[in-house]
């Protein structure tokens, strides 16, 4: 199924005149993205015209909440809601039950009722976790996503895998449960900082890697102008992200198939994540170092050409992201070790998608866990021609 | 779409020959309830046939454990499977996102996958956290349910809702997540203390009340057979209460209408366990309570004949069930605070299932608080011909 985004009339001045919208195709559960600068002032409208009931919550975070908390709850109460907020506190370390049981204590004392509604503020932890506590507060209320970062514009916020960590693992928990309707406002990423906007960039280059070379090539060409916050260039971009990830999700809801093609570099970049301790690096730059890799991997074992790896690890270079991890024995046997937690593993094999060239790629290939670590080495033996940048 | 149990034939000699099965049917999601005496034995067999992977984890509680982990561990080894075992502390204080966490954390270490499951082993408060574990770990694993006392095998291992309590109310945490298989081991009743069992039998009665008049007639003729423990009659009256549990499910699986008949006596049984403080009043205790009420409730709004409202309060003291609660001023006011926490409140009002007549109930009913409150008076103004018995 192709998925096109539509432009869609708006007519309040605040607003742009044609705001793209990306449906996500699934039956009674379809819902529509919106992106455009400026959508957060129609939160409420939108909202409004999903027929829920007035109680809502708005969780957020600390980094989040002084930038667009006040306009999200003016949106809100403007449009006849009675809004609460809940603010954690930032970062990969608040995805945890803990931060997950004291949503739920605040939505009981706002008396949220199964009518109600949460909308998710924020980056990808946000969107997760509130995701999460929606699926399962009441055993599951209404759920809508505005994400504020260029990550979980084109990625967390769109599918409905929303989950937390545990010591042992990142997402070990979690739900599949889809969102009733996403905002990205792309004024929003005006107020990122450049590390994460970058690490953002990550999951785009992703998108061109493992379903679109035409996207790929024109990351390459149009760079620049993303990462000097162009609009245009931006929400063309979003918006082909997003289709990407409709595509893929209505034709595998709870990944039991082709969604796995999204956990490009995602094996490898969760135990990064995982072994340095959350928060050290961004999930954008994990994947980013996970995804060289899995680029490098897949030259072994697929034949990927060394043109398109050196492609894929420049593109990332170029988008200012790490590429590698200088590990020590032990740390390099905990992340091996994590892997072997990751949710894909079967059978006690941990499965990798890899590329055949930019575009496609294949997953469910079993690899070998020396072949792994080889490609993880900054000196690795394996396509030593690639970019020897410190990450 | 009537549901009626079938004879399965049996032909290992440890298991009765003629094992009642009744199917709830859900589609792809459908799956069988085995009702007989020594079915523990069959758990690693029955599991097997589900063609899952070797992993997996039986959840019990500390009553539980010393009765029948190591029967259903050794059944689980003998066909193959791999299990772990965890036991949390017995009772209703132990439906926490505590116990959750504590669960997942133990998972992880036991390195269960998604093709892994986990076994619940016993009572009511144990199905429903170790179903929620498994609906939510790796954002969901398969799951069998072994109920081990009355009240877990006709109502809480038959349907999917699983989830835990929060401080402000039960149950207020959860989902919707059918297990792959239910298996009703009539044998383990006869180690239940006969206060839980007596529980049970308020959710039995419930069901004549609700949906099947013969039923309720057959239980005002069988009690005292039901009370000595006779294995046919108890057979039978389980496998009945499966039959309406799984007609009611497959009509309204998460309950937007007619499961909410499932909820007769709950609204006011949940508000005085949460009051009491979970764990004074057994479930069974509390809803038993909560049906004589709403009972009460119903000749006064929908026309319950007073001969009618007797039978059901005779039927209860019968059983040995608590028909009356004594509450302070202060108790009254925190138990109908409690019942606006309800997850059936829309719009500030609490919802009632009424009966029109014994076998035939409405829901919906929105009742006005000062009404509640009179009908849970111990000297009710209300139908006070009703037997006044100390609870």
């Amino acid at each position: 199924m192709k998925i096109k985004a539509k432009a869609c009339g708006e007519f309040a001045p605040v607003y742009p005149v044609i705001v793209p919208v990306v449906t996500v195709p699934l039956a009674e559960r379809s819902y529509p993205i919106f992106i455009g600068d400026g959508l957060l002032s129609s939160l409420g409208r939108r909202c409004a015209a999903l027929k829920l009931g007035s109680r809502c919550a708005v969780i957020t975070d600390r980094n989040v909440a002084p930038l667009y908390a006040k306009k999200a709850m003016a949106s809100l109460v403007a449009a006849g809601f009675n809004p609460s907020l809940i603010t954690g506190p930032a970062g990969e370390t608040s995805k945890s039950v803990t931060m997950v049981e004291s949503c739920y204590d605040q939505l009981a004392k706002h008396r949220l009722e199964r009518s109600s509604f949460i909308v998710a503020l924020g980056g990808g932890v946000v969107g997760d976790l509130a995701g999460f506590v929606a699926a399962t507060y009441l055993r599951g209320v209404a759920f809508v996503q505005v994400p504020t970062t260029l990550l979980s514009q084109v990625d967390s916020s769109v599918g409905g895998k929303v989950g937390v960590n545990l010591k042992a693992g990142k997402n070990l928990v979690g739900a599949f449960y889809q969102p009733r309707l996403v905002l990205c406002d792309l004024g929003t990423l005006k107020t990122l900082p450049k590390r994460e906007f970058r690490a953002g960039l990550a999951e785009v280059i992703k998108y061109g890697i493992i379903y679109d070379a035409a996207l790929f090539a024109r990351l390459e060409k149009d760079l620049p102008k993303l990462l000097a916050g162009h609009q245009a260039s931006l929400a063309s971009v979003v918006a082909r992200c997003c289709e990407i990830k409709a595509e893929v999700v209505c034709q595998d809801e709870t990944e039991t198939g082709l969604r796995a093609i999204l956990n490009f570099g995602h094996t490898i970049g969760h135990a990064i994540e995982n072994t340095c301790g959350y928060g050290k690096y961004l999930h954008g730059e994990a994947i980013s170092i996970g995804q060289v890799a899995a680029a490098k991997l897949s030259a072994e074992v697929v034949g990927l050409s060394d043109k398109e790896v050196d492609r894929i690890t420049q593109l990332f270079v170029r988008a200012g992201l790490p590429i590698q991890i200088k590990l020590s024995a032990t740390q390099r046997q905990k992340l091996m070790a994590a892997m072997l937690l990751d949710k894909k593993v079967s059978a006690g094999m941990v499965k990798f998608v890899l590329a055949k060239k930019i575009g496609l790629v294949e997953p469910g290939h079993k690899i070998n866990p020396k072949l792994i670590e080889d490609v993880l080495r900054v000196e690795s033996p394996i396509r030593a021609s690639i970019v020897n940048r410190k990450s």
